[in-house]
């Protein structure tokens, strides 16, 4: 049945490039309403594909927003396990349209590479899945376990609505094991299995003061400068020395790394040359007594997003400003709690803030971190179909980024989330001239075979 | 002599308040190119008057920008005193228009009230030394002692040549004395004697350190992130509970108000009651020991007029910005000095930043602090022709906004220049629907005719 599997993925490469070929050209970009109909003729052709190959229960669900593709083959029975694998069919806007070498909807092969916006992020991915379920069923007729497959349609505009669908589908997604497609690997030789990913609350911050903008030569000195006040407050977040974030409680929650994980996720890591180079900062800053690469995955992070307040055109205005607002994110790792950083956050602006102004504090958007036990066999289990399809094991990574769907779905399906993909670093997800690195997505549809056979297996049989 | 001027004055009324009419309705606005030709319009006109009223010497000297409308009569003789009188032409633009009960440049009365642009800031003040120089020289073809008149023509935009031109002009501008009429009265009943203006140090800081922005979940914690380094920077600027400025040597050079003048001052100054309605904080703040009237005049503040960096849409974004900047204005107070100052300033902020980003500090714009005597007998004589004009006493104010001709006339000519004016508070300056108190207007009249007769008498002869 592998075999089989694996011989149809060589021999159906130009196929496979097709599929990809033609779901780049449809300009599925979620936040944009022009592209609302082009969002929908993607999700069908997709749907399509899949009753193509063999899937059941093809169907698109509606969110609230683009539909959730959703398919499933639950042939391998009540006993064998139950995977379910996510991706998103959804891409970034492609401006600015004039850095683009090629048409970010018209597929281009310049050497190994496949330029198109959705290239990398994330369509070649979930077509990784879709022909890989597809090599099996159109060889066996079967999976080796039962498998459901999400392919997401709003993910590029931050899933608004996956938690309430999650939970609204939970018998529906049940699954023993999660896998999600959207990574990239550290290099072309090196598959990275992403075991956790950084929570987030993003924070409001407004202070306001006069009821009318003042005049600093009339009202300067007699009463609080709403800015002034601003600067005082967000500077009392962190110690400028230690890099601590000074909130109370704020690390009280924060589960230390284990020994045995830390060494594995050292292995691997954003060096301080690599981030010097990458940044161009005169010199790196971090809380103290962690490394860099600590300090962007298994450590909590508080930056200043923006800030606006005043007279900010050219020249100069003496006015002391009605108010000033700041947006501030606080990066959160396991087991801090979004509602309840936002609640520690605004608590100590308030006892700080002078009666002089006005505060009000706000939690825009919050999400939960997730982590993800490496020794976990779903995990172990994606390291060895690396292997075979790549010849090369994984290293492990922290995401410092935030993906709410992974703790939203570990909580519904009580399931460990395997976080996998074939990107590479510079394909230029977001950005112009996105590309996929073709031979990886071969290899993507290699690995995911292997994944849904070593499942299949026992682990002393893998 | 003086007698004669005052009734001209009365029996003139109809022909001052013509002037002021044909002069508000030409929009010289200093700042709008497309007003160029009206602000050169409204310098010939003063310049047709003066030549009409018997003024010698009446010419139009360049600046680099609008011209300053210059006139004399040095008929007195060397023995007796010269006076140097100083208002401005050039008005502030008019938007928002649709504020406007009445076109801005079609002056109209209501009630006692003229309103237009210009009407009260400075036109007729402006006027009121012209007309007071016209009853003297068309009724008796003399002035009690020798004057030299001075109408600026970019006062709106900051003045920016100001410096120069009475450089260039030292001699013809030799004065005893200067007047200045460009002030409000504390009511329709309280002549306003103002005795000194604070100067100002503009600063533009700005700390960068990535050179693209980078993604908070990739490198949060990784840099130190501009906008959480300058909000540190400008926090250190002040202690927030003493509203001390902590810049070292900030204060070393204020000099304290003398116990006499302090008692002058305090006798009608800015309660807190009134400083609370007029700014709509919830409480008034400001520099330990000093009182509201103290902080917004005798004493130097520093207020943050603008910040902005990173992203500041609605909704979120999780950037670290490039960079961040901000525009900090202290008000000086005799002794500073705006250089200096500026010095300490950016030493200050360059010592404390760390290096983990670039910091770049610019004085933007600067201006000195002065103040007069109010024991001055120029002072006195205005007191004493505000008495007989207005039948009351005038109090005496530190302004606490800047106003650079000041102290470039006192350092320049040795003379003590005094600040009158005939304004009132609810004037409407620089905002829709200025007025001029008519009543006011023509007791302006009154009141230069008298300070001329004072001038040209020994104090003991007031």
């Amino acid at each position: 049945v592998l075999e089989a599997a694996l011989i149809r993925a060589r021999t159906r490469q130009q196929r496979h490039f097709e599929w990809l070929c033609d779901l780049l050209r449809i300009p599925s970009v979620g936040t944009l309403a022009e592209h609302h109909q082009d969002v929908e003729r993607a999700a069908a052709t997709l749907a399509g594909w899949l009753r193509d190959i063999g899937m059941n229960g093809v169907t698109l669900l509606p969110t609230g927003g683009p539909p959730a593709v959703y398919a499933e083959w639950l042939g391998a029975g009540a006993d064998a396990p139950t995977l379910l694998a996510y991706a998103h069919y959804d891409v970034q806007p492609a401006d600015p349209l004039e850095e683009w070498r090629t048409p970010p909807f018209e597929p281009t092969v310049r050497g190994d590479d496949l330029f198109a916006r959705g290239a990398s992020d994330d369509k070649s991915q979930l077509l990784a899945i879709l022909a890989a379920a597809g090599c099996y069923l159109e060889t066996s007729g079967r999976l080796p376990i039962n498998l459901r497959l999400l392919f997401e349609g709003e993910e590029e505009q931050g899933s608004p609505h996956i938690a309430d669908f999650i939970a609204r589908h939970r018998e529906r997604l049940a699954a023993d094991a999660v896998l999600i497609c959207d990574q990239a690997m550290a290099d072309a030789q090196t598959p990275v299995i992403t075991t956790g990913v950084r929570g987030m609350a993003y924070m409001e911050v407004e202070v306001s003061g006069p009821t009318v903008d003042l005049h600093s030569g009339t009202f300067g000195g007699a009463v609080d400068n709403p800015l002034n006040v601003l600067v005082c407050l967000l500077a009392a977040l962190q110690d400028p020395v230690t890099h601590r974030v000074t909130i109370p409680g704020f690390y009280d929650r924060v589960r230390p790394v284990a020994d045995e994980e830390r060494a594995l996720l050292a292995r691997r890591a954003l060096s301080d040359a690599e981030a010097l180079a990458l940044t161009g900062v005169p010199a790196l800053a971090g809380e103290e007594g962690y490394t860099t690469w600590e300090r962007t995955s298994t450590r909590p992070t508080l930056d200043i997003n923006g800030i606006i307040g005043g007279f900010t055109q050219p020249g100069h205005k003496t006015v002391i400003p009605t108010h000033g607002q700041a947006k501030v994110s606080m990066r959160l790792v396991p087991d801090q709690e979004p509602q309840e950083i936002a609640r520690l956050f605004s608590d100590y602006l308030h006892s700080i803030a002078p009666p002089t102004v006005r505060l009000e504090v706000r939690l825009q958007a919050g999400s939960h971190p997730a982590v993800v036990d490496p020794r976990a066999p779903a995990v172990q289990a994606a390291a060895r179909a690396y292997e075979r399809a790549f010849g090369a094991s994984p290293v492990y990574q922290r995401g410092g980024g935030s993906l709410p769907i992974v703790h939203e779905l570990q909580q519904a399906l009580g399931a460990p989330v395997v976080m996998i993909g074939f990107g590479l670093p510079d394909d230029n997800g977001h950005a112009p001239n996105e590309k996929m690195h073709l031979p990886n997505f071969y290899r993507g549809i290699e690995t995911v075979i292997h994944y849904l056979a070593l499942l299949g297996l026992p682990e002393e049989e893998w």
